[in-house]
């Protein structure tokens, strides 16, 4: 089988597939995306509509990012609470764009009780157990946090406030896929509260930076950063701020947000305190959030037509061990030098925790079993068969350089540069995830050239990735790309470049693409999730 | 002012108050409870009816316990995942009892949007958004975790499959209680999936007994375990077990349930699998759980008239250092030395982790600062003034010890000792919650006897505690007790008993304490949360 011959099992087939997924990128983006969440058995649909089940090694990647992000947020003096899951309806109403926002696609909890249907068999919401007042789940907790806030802010010494929750939300998304956008997701919010405008600005930029740092640091994930156009803000907010990243088919996923929400939320829930001058005044808010779809991030940026390819660094395994026997004969031998190599492995640390290492030894054909690892994305398989045992010696295979590589190593090599290996493959998909972006992302000047580059060459082909021009500001400017291209203003972008080759053009002196007018920076514009 | 006094600030006031919680835990346990929880600032409720607020330091105990638990149950082998939030209402009612103990009281999804009210100003349900079929807010996940094993589980080789899920859920309570008893409560469920009977009954006793040992070793929270009678049994589950806690009050708090669902649930949800015989069979599926419950029997077991005593292994702090200045002369050498001594105890370690420690600093008065830290059960209070400084010691108050406690001591020495000096008082906790409890529990063998027991001498007393009674086992006379005192059967222990002087009294052969039918093994009857 080919899949065995791939995973150095030896044996020959001539209806070798090319590839582990199919479709591959080029044939079908779409499609591979979901087979590779299928293949590493990231997640699932749920029965119930546009809700998602998460399994265990995606879970693990989730667990993996919420870890390192929350050190990130105590590290600058957030502290975690929660908030109620239900919102009444009163208080969503209480900010007049929020709900406008919001109240189109949410779930309304209007009964607490089923009872027996007096028509039929079955259960129906029991009409004597009719709420007052229908709740809704949360789509974001703006206006329930703002309420705690406002009974907790008496006083500029409460400020600042510096709140985040975990939790579960519900948004009544009509098209769903897979971690990228679903009716229930998983994320943070943090919410704050500050005496003035500048603190609370500060804030914001200050999360939108810890966002773009985990983004690049943990996931390998480059993003470019900056406010929102006003078309594009949340719902409420004075300003937003997104991270950006290119995904392998050149569309942009916007992976977090930081929102400065001025005092529309304190005025609507009544955060006022007193000042120190002993004057009243509204406090200043900010709210920032990721969620799961950062794990969809994760396999646009990495994965390959094998499978998935995990940073090190959210990885829940670095290492799978893989015993190869010959017979019943060999099997001690064998896993007792896996047993004392994943000792030794597992005292290495790397990004700060200790080397994680599973040892597969299920009586699975080998072949299978390589592959279910390469497609899981682990960063380093190892095999070990009785040669390896006699030689100390092992069989190493990076994951970033496809599932194809294999490189003999001795025991005590591995063992002392496993963590450099780790740092090295980390850097490396950094890169490579950079490079994708810069040499995909264009300065354009005339709305010939912009049309040409988000028009597909052919069926088959992908449209250009993101371009750089220039924008007069107006609304119907970017509407009017919206409605002809389906292209996006990602973000009027500010940071994240890290010297790309067209950092030099974003200030230069432009004209409008749609009207003409004349245009002092360029803003990014992409196809998006 | 007496609390400064308390403090050791000096000054004198004839209206001391006895206690820092009023009322006291002798005048009014209830009300003494809500208000341990509010001076320690741990939750509130919130205005969603029966949802509360989880502050920081509340929120942070939870995050310690689901640490704790979390390594523990990846250390018996499995693994989180996470699964819808709603259920539709044909799931419910695959298993009779299930949806028989949980329709009365859920939170039903109706509507996916809300639209502005054709008659009036605000926004209703919309009618054209009306679900086909309800969706219930998760009471708990048996059957949608069900639906998800049905296919994951194919052959013998697929089990056991187990599977963590942290998570919140909702039942409609009437009457709550912070932490207690609230509509939305966080927690994590268990579930898992076995091909034979004996292996599923082992993962439940070994649950139970996971459960035990984080109450009794983190919690210092003793715990009786053992089966449910049959009128407890979680509704569909064949067997239930619970560790039952006695609180301060001597009321019994169920802190944790391991349920053995037979096949039940494997044959409503069609969790089917192939077995090595090559036959077909259902699989044999437990379910487990605790949650933020956990918080209010800490609060229950440890804390006393001056607020929360915390035991040092889930304390969010351990030690909480407050500078003590004459005037801004003396300041900058103060906060230098509390800087040094902050960075050399976070140096040593207590089970496990960094000592933590926390600098108030805040310009409030020292004895309200004091007395802050003393209500919020912080293990260790350090004082550090200018004369502390000079002589290189410190003033160290155990909170276990009361409020008044105060040693001083050498900074060479607190640094030497703080980790032996927490061990010391996490045993101390232990041992004071198990004397309470053996103190507490009574053989009783006459109904004259019992019902004295359970009826408290005058209004403000609390009755006795556990009786140790005879049962025959039938519903009616366990009904006749619950109806004539509402003590209930809390289990039918196991194990637990740590060498409790009435262990020997549970095997003798005696009279059922209704009906006097021969019995040969007492059960522990109490009130209870």
């Amino acid at each position: 089988m080919a899949k065995e011959q791939a995973g150095g099992k030896g044996g020959n087939s001539s209806a070798a597939p090319k590839s582990a997924i199919t479709p591959t990128r080029a044939e079908d983006y779409a499609e591979w995306y979901q087979q590779v969440v299928r293949a590493a058995d990231l997640a699932e649909n749920s029965p119930v509509r546009g809700c998602m089940v998460i399994k265990p090694w995606g879970y693990a990647i989730w667990e993996n990012i919420q870890r390192e992000l929350d050190a990130m947020f105590k590290a600058t003096g957030h502290k975690n609470a929660y908030f109620p899951l239900f919102i009444p309806k009163s208080f969503l109403e209480k900010e007049a764009e929020h709900v406008e926002g919001f109240a189109k696609e949410c779930a309304v909890v209007t009964h607490h009780r089923l009872v027996k249907d007096p028509k039929g068999d079955g259960l129906i919401p029991d009409p004597e157990a009719e709420l007052e007042e229908p709740l809704v789940v949360r789509p974001t907790s703006e206006t329930i946090i703002g309420a705690a806030f406002a009974s907790w802010v008496q006083s500029y010494r409460d400020l600042p406030l510096l709140i985040n929750q975990w939790a579960n939300v519900v948004r009544w998304e009509l098209r769903t896929r897979l971690f990228l956008r679903t009716a229930e997701f998983l994320w943070q919010e943090g919410h704050t509260a500050h005496a003035t405008a500048e603190e609370a600005r500060e804030e914001t930029m200050k999360m939108l930076g810890v966002y773009a740092t985990f983004a690049e640091d943990f996931m390998a994930m480059p993003v470019l950063r900056g406010p929102k156009t006003a078309g594009e803000r949340f719902p409420g907010a004075v300003d937003t701020y997104a991270i950006e990243a290119m995904m392998q088919d050149r569309k942009a996923l916007q992976a977090g947000t930081s929102h400065f929400l001025g005092q529309n939320f304190a005025k609507a829930s009544g955060i006022e305190f007193q000042t120190k001058e002993e004057t009243r005044s509204f406090a200043w808010t900010t709210s920032w959030g990721v969620s799961t779809r950062l794990v969809g991030g994760l396999i646009m940026t990495h994965a390959d037509d094998d499978g998935l390819v995990l940073p090190p660094r959210l990885a829940p395994a670095h290492v799978a061990i893989l015993p190869v026997f010959r017979g019943d004969d060999t099997k001690a031998k064998v896993m007792e030098y896996i047993e004392s190599l994943a000792k030794e492995l597992r005292a290495q640390t790397f990004g700060g925790r200790k080397v994680e290492v599973e040892i597969d030894a299920r009586d699975i054909r080998g072949g299978d079993k390589t592959w279910e690892w390469v497609k899981k994305g682990v960063p380093l398989r190892v095999e070990i068969g009785p040669r390896d045992v006699d030689s100390g010696g092992a069989m190493v295979a990076r994951r970033d350089r496809g599932s194809k590589d294999k490189t003999v190593m001795t025991r005590a090599d591995l063992v002392a540069q496993v963590s450099s290996i780790l740092e090295d493959m980390q850097a490396g998909l950094l890169a490579k995830a950079r490079a994708n972006r810069d040499e995909n992302t264009r300065a354009l000047d005339t709305r010939a050239e912009f049309d040409a580059f988000f028009t597909p060459k052919n069926e088959k082909a992908i449209h250009g990735g993101f371009a750089l021009s220039h924008w007069c500001g107006k609304g119907t400017c970017e509407t009017a790309i919206k409605d002809a291209l389906k292209v996006t203003i990602r973000c009027i972008p500010e940071g994240g470049f890290a010297g790309a080759p067209w950092e030099s053009k974003l200030h230069e002196q432009g004209a409008c693409i749609v009207c003409g007018e004349s245009s002092d920076r360029r803003v990014v514009f992409a196809k998006s999730y």
